[in-house]
């Protein structure tokens, strides 16, 4: 038996690199940028008209001119047009590009139009205003976005903007799910009185779309040669496999024998924690994981985010900053476990996250899972956890 | 101009109910529960043995039996057997059903087989241990997960173990984002120096993917007739229109007057807010919606995240709580506007959100929005705000 801090050492000493693979900009969200993303001009790319209005050359403002003459109208999208004098304008519209014979733009609220002639209505004019200088937000070639961060809403525009129609992103592993028990029937079916529907696999597949993993699904039988052919094959295909159930000392748990006849290495058995204890960890010769979650819905889905969601993120080159919750209540746990507590999230005034404990039937609670947002982490060695102390979370919405 | 409050007002009385549809679970991940999702079986649905080992009767051990002759094996997923004798034992499996001849299960840990006898090794057993009890969870027909929540990797597992292998969810709008603008160029080519690239559209089509809202894009040329021909059809087939620019006071913004013309009300334009202050606001008298963003980038991401999407989730029956953040910076805004200030977010020892401000170049900034993680609204009618102060935030990661 190994302590958390243990568990999570082993496995982050296990993060592998994928690779990285090119995939269209629209495909990218939620992926892993995989380069430092470039402008290919500057940002704005031209002197950027921000209003409406016209265009001036502040000298002749400032040479006492308030009557300006409109030499040409000039759309956003439309090639400049310079003034045909020092003292003309350009009545110009937000997004051109401003013309080099001019320097200032006046918006419409402070002039008026007559007879082709804007006459300006206020001195409160100062040279360059209401434009986006060419470059002011970033030079060509700057990068926008460094690689290794999650391709998000606002990266993906930026993709967009600087022409980068296909980005290189982090590979994700190839992972398949087995569910196992002969006690388990497909969600279709009607179970028998001593028989449940599979539930763990489908979850497990579900929390993992977050980011962009689209895992395959197994079942396999509770029986010995079936289960080392099936696994034999995955260890060749899949980079993980996460096992749900079949790993305690149970007659018909045939997973750890066959699994150390295909030579996969046992890194730890059994976690010294609530719920989730009988946790395996092991590595092909090959390099495949084997994460064999304890059966249970809770367990499963605790030691997927305790323990892989994290060792994907550090694979992928993700930080993963460590996140608090206000505890808010007491809590009792005398067995000598790191204890998971489901707890529900809230925020209050000063912007504290609070974790409301749930109130559950242990381990084996899944309906409780449905409405909690998180896992409150409890260390070891202690026994009274008294509201307002603040604890790791876990949250898994 | 309206308020920022007012401006919301507006929109959250135009909130809508866009009916329901059956989706198969599987694709049901972050789409709304409409139905209260009820078990179809106690949870558990039998007395189910939570560890290997014997299951025992326990008056026999009160009556002194230590050493239990195994009458049987069962595995989980095989009917219950039941002990031929008092004092028998079956030796029991993780997931099984108890049979109703035992009531207590007893862990190999605590006791050892010789002889086809199990003898246990401790006095320290108590009545019904070991057992996760039929109905202690849920009972038949109990609500599971109730109607109005974002079904959740652990939701979805829900729905798997009680068959329910289509739900009820919350129909979505059907949503256009429409790019108005002369000067812009597609992704994939060069623009010339004073054209740019799409990119508002391709933004605000990824941040509606998370709420499984997949919109559709159109472009529009700076053309009255073409504006209007284009805007009729989409009023026609679409519940919103996600309008990003076109909306100002230039020669060759069309949007307004060509709204007005197809009976588009218009129920605000202009929100006391930077960036966004051009932003406009109507309704068809079928009913559909047109949210008219300013062009900017950073505009249009704010609008988005403060305006449609508190909308769309409101429309959807989602529970939309305020969130807060600390302000972890001085920051002085003169302007008598609410001002969304592009934040980075943090949290502390405490548990608190820390939101860093972004030292940007005003709401023209695209380049900070892919480091930024959400806006800060800091109130009117106040210019300085102090490290320490609690506000607002709308994240946008």
């Amino acid at each position: 038996m190994v302590k958390v801090e243990e568990a999570e050492a082993i496995i982050q000493a296990e993060r592998r690199d994928f690779g990285t693979e090119s995939v269209a900009f629209e495909q990218a969200l939620g992926r892993v940028l995989a380069e430092n993303l470039k402008t290919d001009r500057d940002l704005p790319p031209f002197n950027r008209v921000a209003m409406d209005g016209i265009a001036i050359r502040f000298a002749a403002f400032e040479g006492g001119t308030r009557s300006f003459p409109i030499s040409a109208t000039q759309a956003a999208g439309e090639p400049p047009v310079d003034i045909k004098a020092a003292t003309d304008c350009i009545e110009i519209m937000t997004g051109a590009a401003l013309p080099p014979s001019t320097d200032t733009v006046i918006r419409y609220e402070d002039f008026r139009i007559e007879n082709g002639v804007a006459t300006v209505l206020t001195e409160d004019i100062s040279r360059g205003q209401n434009i986006h200088a060419q470059g002011k937000d970033k030079r060509r070639h700057d990068t926008v976005a460094a690689a290794g961060q999650v391709i998000s809403p606002a990266l993906l525009g930026m993709a967009a903007a600087v022409g980068a129609s296909a980005l290189q992103v982090k590979k994700l592993p190839k992972v398949v799910v087995i569910s196992t028990g002969d006690e388990l029937v497909d969600v279709e079916e009607t179970p028998l009185p001593y028989q449940i529907r599979r539930s763990n696999s489908y979850m497990v597949q579900a929390a993992l779309q977050k980011y962009q993993l689209h895992a395959h699904l197994l079942h396999i039988p509770d029986d010995a040669e079936a289960t080392k052919a099936e696994l034999a094959l995955c260890l060749q295909h899949y980079e993980v496999i996460i096992l749900s159930g079949g790993i305690s000392m149970g007659k018909f748990d045939y997973v750890p024998q066959v699994l150390e006849a295909l030579s996969v290495q046992k890194l730890f058995y059994k976690v010294q924690q609530r719920p989730g204890k009988p946790f395996w960890f092991g590595k092909h010769a090959n390099g495949a994981l084997v994460f064999a979650l304890p059966g249970n819905p809770v367990s499963t889905f605790m030691c997927l985010h305790r323990y892989f969601l994290p060792w994907l993120m550090a694979s992928l080159g993700l930080d993963n900053p460590e996140r608090y919750g206000v505890l808010n209540g007491d809590v009792s746990f005398q067995a000598p476990l790191q204890y998971f507590l489901q707890v529900k999230l809230g925020m209050n005034g000063q912007g504290q996250v609070l974790a409301t404990p749930f109130e559950g039937n242990g381990s084996g609670d899944f309906a409780n899972l449905v409405e909690a947002d998180a896992f409150l982490e409890l260390p070891l060695g202690k026994s009274n956890f008294t509201k307002g102390e603040v604890y790791r979370i876990w949250p898994f919405r």
